[in-house]
């Protein structure tokens, strides 16, 4: 049975492929994607929010690597004396868990400002400088938070980040303003 | 004066329904509400917020139910050997509270994507069956979580659930690239 | 070289006001954006986030103010005795961020259920009394968690605010409901 689900994954693969391409051209798109700073915004929106996602398989790693759990269940089948080392913290990480915590509070926000301000029709130069920078420091951030790099490195690329998303909340208030 | 506010109340709620059902009809919704794949996002989007939402009260519930609170004020009208013992973490508190976090890392990111992956225009049934799945796979999450269900339940629908996003984030990129 | 650079910031900042002044004519805005129900939403919503945004820069001064840091980088610089006392927890600074992490659990949610609820096109006076009373409940709930106001103050600024929130996605579900 579990064979015959395994050998039927690389057609079921196959398929998923083909129906995100056939897709592409048999529907209509909403009329928003044709704009092209709403284009460019959903890029790189999809390329921070993945970098996020990917904190989580990385944490994950870093558990079984360094031996550090906080769930009983996690390590049910240990004898009790394991268990008490393996549902300690490890200063590794803690780190990750941290650099994955300061994305959540900066890249949500960017996201949600930054269609907010796609939707107000920006010139795509200025658009695409925003979008750049903020993807660029936030790309920077993690390697020097995970690399721990000497500051002000991270510093200076979460302030940048930042920046960027009280430039693009200053152009959405500035344009729509509806108290 | 309490009294003639709370002898309100079943007027003002019958006055909230009353509002949400005339809206319907009386103004014309936005365009982008009457594609049935956005109709189908929104309706998983909420039904996965609220549900993320609702994790906030059982924190509620749990701190006054095993006595376990952070902060001086919640806690200022007891004594001060109370507030010790009162002020201290309790294992199931944390339990609901990293599944609330576990929510906000991997939901969020699912309604961003799956903003925007409704926007390129994918077929129905195609889009129904990753919300579908997504939706499934976190309420089942929560489940294996908040029970202490043994492994690898809560991995897989962890798992399956961050899939779904990478699949839909796949389709954005492949429709919409615009660097 | 770094003098150049800073001399040109003003100019850089004119530039900068300037590109956003300009496109607001020259540039058409996303039809979305000219339905005030969905201009409220924007304004309401560019507010709480920067509001939550801000909480960052508050819990860095903290960090600085209180010399309680959570990275070895961060104290990098300070003899082997000095960093063992600043790499400690302090009270004020985890409040900030407990207060942070309630804006993250809290407003998020307002701003994904709120876009969708501005797309089902309510009648504006109501949901503007909807982003009013949330956006004022969420700064009242920072002012009472950071100033430590006495309970049930910050209770009922969130439970008002998640009340908000809930009676956006009834109308949601309400109106668009796709299974």
């Amino acid at each position: 049975m579990l064979f015959f689900c395994l050998s039927r994954l690389p057609l079921s693969f196959a398929w998923f492929l083909q129906s995100h391409r056939a897709n592409c051209k048999s529907t209509k798109m909403a009329e928003l994607m044709e704009n092209e700073v709403v284009r460019a915004f959903s890029t790189y929106a999809v390329i921070v929010v993945v970098k996020m996602l990917l904190m989580g398989p990385l944490t994950s790693y870093n558990r079984f690597a360094r031996g550090s759990f906080s769930n009983e269940e996690d390590v049910a089948r240990k004898s009790s004396e394991e268990k008490k080392q393996l549902l300690k913290t490890h200063p590794d990480v803690e780190r990750v868990r941290r650099c994955h915590h300061n994305d959540l509070e900066n890249i949500i926000p960017f996201v949600i400002v930054g269609l907010l301000y796609a939707l107000t029709g920006p010139e795509l130069s200025v658009a695409l400088l925003h979008f750049r920078i903020f993807a660029g420091a936030r790309i920077f951030h993690t390697i020097a938070y995970i690399g721990a790099l000497p500051q002000p490195s991270r510093a200076l690329s979460w302030v940048v980040g930042m920046l960027v998303t009280f430039s693009m909340a200053y152009r959405v208030l500035n344009t729509v303003l509806f108290l």
